[in-house]
């Protein structure tokens, strides 16, 4: 194999892959990206076996071939390079030379066929979704996925998506027990039925996924073949295995009987939070919401700090109730909304909390209070 | 004691001693930091016993006296307050109360009879130096600085001024053993016994030195009292307690006979070591240099990734040479230099390398070659 390509070229495709690189050393193939010159394209591929990413760009091949070389590395190698054209070749035994500039480089490389299969891909199994709408999804619900490894039907997102009133709805939800988050908007598309029966994306194939729909502008097309979703976007093409588990019935946790519904300024609120979330203790967190008519107070104490409150004009005339949160899970959805009044609904100390934007349906949050 | 003051300054004012206080929890007074209202100044004072920070800023002062509080907590707190006027006043048994528009905080303080002295500086003691020649002197020297704390004797910079060739010349020496660097520059000013003498200035206070110079214009005055030297500028006075030690007598390591002078541009060398060290093992980062007439060479080996290799062109008729370094010590000298072109004076393999800007003698740092 033998191929020329620019510095900035072939770093943003070494980058891109950098998330996708097995960290843990079990498989020593995993840790290297596959390179391979055909056809007029580089086609540069990572996995660890859970989620994979394929890129190509257009190059100028010598010969045409194939290699695999430690991801990590390689890609410090080219960031250092001059900008001049690199050129990429592969010798006897696996052996890589690439020169830049005055520069010389021996990699040692490893076999491709070691490398994992990498699934073609049909392009008749997409619908299109816009980058935007994907990523401000994302947003809202992935920091309510589970960290706990054992509830591994929990570490990652639900997507279903069904017709509702005449209107094809998706839906993403994410929730770590403490707390539920449930995101959903209007899409163009049919309806596969992988999301009719609803989907769990893993945590990692999920963040990859909203790095790419950030990344430029444009519609991103989801697929699903072999219990996997398939994401393309551009020159890029993302295959992540779907948990296979059952994602627990949410609409279950979903208060119905919350009838005290305050109306908050979001900033506000927010800014109180974090200040009172600092005399809180480091671990719990726990904060106390005294709302009353026309006020809310937020207060804290820890026995070694001290103690601090602070009050913020509501809209609520109803009867006063007290009720104690982790700090970091309402503070955790006030900063992904961007609406200026918030609704909080309550039933009382013991029930979940409500939070969701003033007059729209596409986001409720439910966490669970704190007992003393 | 009650004062009232800006968030903003309050928030300057406890983030500037932030590096003063201590980390490991020995003695909870010096995690505290000092806050004293007397004479329409508020007065913040931290210390560490080896190095303390006092700054002095006017505010409205209802009633004079003074607390300790958590220094790190009580900076959380004020950077979180909005944007409105804050009162701190003390209460009985060490407490403190601070508001600011609708936030109200107890805070537990300490007895400020337990705060260390802080000592009273006389104003005759010093010379002024600019801050921008403090900081570059800083910086070009205090990355050799020795991090294995048995040397003590070396985990500071040696600050000696004399009088050559009718100039007042102050000189800055750091070394770990492996690697020495020596900067000098002309100034105006009486040379005090301590500094005709040598002091050494421990890293941490040197640290704090560097920060205030670069933080805003206007000269430094730098006096030493009682094994301590003391740093004033503008509001704030440091003192930092002198390395009491014997520096080595660092003339010695300067090699005399270093007679094989190569010219390189120093951004191009920089680029190239970079690059090489890449390939040269994580702990030891070895390269060999191999000087031969009009060129260099830079290379590196690593039986698990490959080999690399680069050539630059340089100003060079001697003998050919080879010589090994640990490549992030070159890659040190070459970062803080600004110059364009780079002397390196070799003599053979066993030697010490002098890295130096061309046609200067302000700079000067020698490095240990490597032995295979």
């Amino acid at each position: 194999m033998e191929f020329s390509i620019s510095k900035e070229t072939f770093t943003k495709a070494l980058q891109k892959i950098q998330g996708i690189v097995e960290k843990r050393n079990t498989m020593p193939i995993l840790s290297n990206a596959l390179i391979e010159a055909s056809n007029g394209l580089l086609h540069i591929t990572a996995t660890d076996l859970e989620v994979g990413m394929k890129s190509s760009y257009p190059v100028t091949i010598a010969k045409e071939g194939k290699i695999t070389v430690a991801a990590k590395k390689i890609y410090e190698i080219i960031k250092e390079l001059s900008d001049e054209e690199i050129t990429f070749s592969t010798k006897e035994n696996d052996w890589i030379e690439i020169h830049c500039g005055k520069a010389h480089f021996n990699i040692v490389g490893l076999s491709p066929d070691e490398f994992p299969y990498f699934p073609k891909v049909n392009d008749n199994i997409f619908v299109n979704l816009s980058n935007n709408f994907l990523s401000e999804m994302i947003e809202k619900t992935s920091y309510a996925i589970c960290t706990d490894e054992s509830k591994f039907n929990l570490n990652g997102i639900f997507i279903k998506a069904a017709s509702e009133e005449g209107r094809n709805v998706i839906r993403m939800v994410a929730t770590d027990g403490h707390r539920l988050s449930v995101t959903n908007k209007e899409f163009e598309g049919a309806i596969s039925n992988e999301l009719s029966k609803g989907v769990i994306f893993p945590k990692k194939g999920i963040y990859e996924l909203k790095k790419i729909a950030e990344e430029e502008s444009g519609d991103i097309m989801m697929g699903f073949m072999d219990n996997s979703a398939v994401i393309k976007k551009d020159n890029t093409v993302i295959v992540m295995r779907l948990i296979d588990g059952e994602f627990p019935d949410y609409t279950k946790v979903i208060p119905a009987n919350n009838d005290k519904k305050v109306t908050v300024s979001r900033e506000a609120l927010l800014h109180s939070l974090r200040r009172m979330a600092i005399l809180s203790s480091e671990k719990f967190k726990g904060i106390k919401l005294d709302v009353r008519s026309g006020s809310i107070e937020i207060s804290s104490s820890n026995p070694e700090l001290g103690d601090a409150r602070e009050e913020q004009e509501v809209l609520y005339d109803g009867t006063p109730l007290s009720v104690r949160f982790n700090a970091r899970y309402l503070i955790d959805v006030l900063t992904v909304l961007r609406d200026d009044q918030v609704e909080l609904d309550l039933r009382d100390e013991l029930s979940p909390i409500i939070m969701k934007p003033i007059a729209k349906d596409d986001f409720m949050s439910v966490i669970m209070p704190m007992r003393l």
